[in-house]
């Protein structure tokens, strides 16, 4: 039986719908500009689209040259295309110990492959880390640091400013991966991060198969196209355009996913990424404490919502992840994520694999009657 | 001055439009499906639209698994994996000398970064291939063909059947580049295609940022993963799971894209892919025809509807191709695309470049009278 007014809990996963005004957007779309042919010439009317999208980007994130920002199919795609584009033969690549798959995969094939060493620096059972922890860890031939600004599974919060200052101090380059923090967590990207990661789909708000690059000044000269194809530019050369943003955006893009992020990255800043931010943390402080009166449930994490993203992973003893996650959807219509959320390394830092834990995450659209309902829930079983 | 009602003869590039039918699903989607959050838990509503999507694909090119189908975020980071998927380091690659730049870049790149010899097979300047020309180019090392089905820029259509069958003599891996043809021309993939690419947003009508490829049997065993990340699945290893479709399909699906894919081709298969193709076939003799009586515009390409998709290229003598295309805008209406089209070696095959040529191309929305339209304005140049 599936319950009639679901409690959404995995926002860290997608968020759930477009807000009204972004639907207004597509559906205006769908009625009018794709059947208004004329305005297709050339790609005019997909372009403009892309340029709206590129500002808003640029303006959350505090960059001032919209060109830098360049789509993709999502965060795995730029993730691929930033450690791809950076990575040379022999180097040596530190990441977190709480890293996604969507980092560890491609880095681990990397190594297989013979191409890289791989380091992981060591995060503490609630995923935080000592920046200090990057300097002893580089190496004559590190090259490359990547970390996720907040833990899709702990949802701890990593000092990425300060270890990439402390990278950029021996001149190795930064990738940071804002999948569960873009649009729900203020952050300006400064000249010590060279490549920030973002999802479309998560708190940006935008469509599933939306997401991207922000490329610093250093990345710009440094980094390589990982896929070529057509631009639409430099058309009688097989080498890949040199300029921005042609020569990471082969291929045709997806128009009306560019089109939901610019309205939802629009609307995010109208609503302000600190009190979106502000909203996320008093609703896990409340989670938090209420959790503190539950016995059979041991949350994960740091346990503070200063510290964290609205993302906390719940071990109910004696109980298996899964068996919980059905049981609260079936009886309560709760919404989580259980199992290991592509990350293991996540679960083994914080001791939790391979059982793996309940996660509940929380967005826009949460609510402080919903927290409740969920502990409610939790109280019961 | 735009004019009210345009003639859109760009189908080679995107289809314009929705049809009635895929727009009215994405738009129940839009305001029901994304807000029924109790059907998101676990993502169930995502994967039942892939599997649709999927079967459709599989039921129009007569493929009986329909795991094989992989879904992308276009033909670009399909072909893109495709070839790096298969090729290993010292193989010799052949392709055609008529191929998008979504195939020649990405070869072009592994031959500069010595992975890979390659050879261009020698097209006929009107796009045409003799299939014993690739018994002849096949050496020791050769372990890949690549080839278009059709030139996006001459509308030829190439034996692949033909020539993959003399590439599988020789244990030699194939790609087909469906870009052109899926859903305009009836095709089965068979045995000898081991990987067959299409794009969404072309003759299968769907939104653009979709795609994906086929897997034949061989390449199963084959093809290894080119991108790589999270599938929420075997999260428990840092390896990508090597089962279909989730070896190829890390991160999150572009689900909207999906479905606009899965509801065109169901309606392609209800219209039948013969009927389109008859009557693009038609319109193509009909403005082939008529471009004989037009002394000073010079068609290329096989000039036989027989041997061509609905595609082409026009050279008014002594006119540049850019101001050509703008001026049959501006007055008329019509939109085309002028240049390159992304395929410098089609052009240099034809005789075409650097000047390029204006590119007529036709869809299942293009009418006679359309045809008659764009005959008259370039009879008025």
């Amino acid at each position: 039986m599936i319950h009639k007014q679901p409690v959404y809990a995995n926002y860290a996963a997608t968020t759930p719908a477009l807000t009204e005004a972004v639907c207004k957007e597509l559906r205006a779309y769908l009625m009018e500009t794709h059947f208004n042919m004329g305005r297709n010439f050339e790609g005019l009317e997909s372009g403009a689209i892309a340029l709206r999208a590129r500002r808003a980007v640029a303006g959350l994130f505090g960059v001032s040259a919209c060109l830098r920002v360049i789509f993709t199919s999502g965060a795995t795609a730029a993730l691929n295309m930033a450690i791809h584009g950076l990575v040379r033969p022999g180097v040596h690549v530190l990441a977190t110990s709480i890293e996604h798959n969507a980092v560890a995969r491609p880095l681990e094939a990397l190594r297989k492959a013979g191409v890289i060493d791989l380091g992981w620096l060591p995060c503490a059972p609630d995923g935080s880390l000592e920046p200090e922890t990057v300097r002893k860890a580089i190496r004559k031939n590190t090259g490359l640091l990547v970390m996720t600004h907040a833990s899709n599974v702990l949802g701890t919060i990593l000092p990425a400013t300060d270890c990439f200052k402390i990278a950029r101090e021996y001149g190795v380059f930064t990738i940071l991966d804002m999948a569960q923090t873009g649009g729900s967590l203020p952050y300006t990207i400064d000249d010590c991060c060279d490549i920030a990661v973002f999802a479309g789909h998560k708190g940006l708000g935008g469509l599933a198969g939306t997401g991207g690059f922000v490329l610093g000044e250093r990345a710009v000269a440094e980094m390589r196209p990982w896929m070529a194809g057509g631009t639409g530019s430099a058309s009688h050369s097989l080498d890949m355009p040199d300029f921005l943003p042609d020569k990471f955006e082969p291929g045709t893009q997806n128009t009306f996913g560019i089109l939901s992020l610019a309205a939802s990255i629009e609307e995010i800043i109208r609503e302000g990424c600190e009190t979106i931010r502000e909203h996320e943390r008093a609703l896990t402080a409340r989670f938090l404490a209420g959790l503190r009166g539950i016995k059979k449930a041991k949350p994960y994490g740091p346990l503070d919502a200063e510290r964290s993203v609205a993302v906390v992973p719940v071990v109910i003893c004696g109980h298996d992840a899964g068996d919980v996650a059905r049981r609260l959807f079936e009886k309560h219509g709760i919404i989580t994520r259980s199992g290991l959320h592509c990350s293991p390394l996540a679960h083994k830092t914080a001791g939790t694999f391979p059982e793996g834990a309940v996660r509940f995450s929380f967005g826009r659209g949460s609510t402080e009657a919903e927290i409740d309902t969920i502990l409610e829930a939790l109280d019961m079983l």
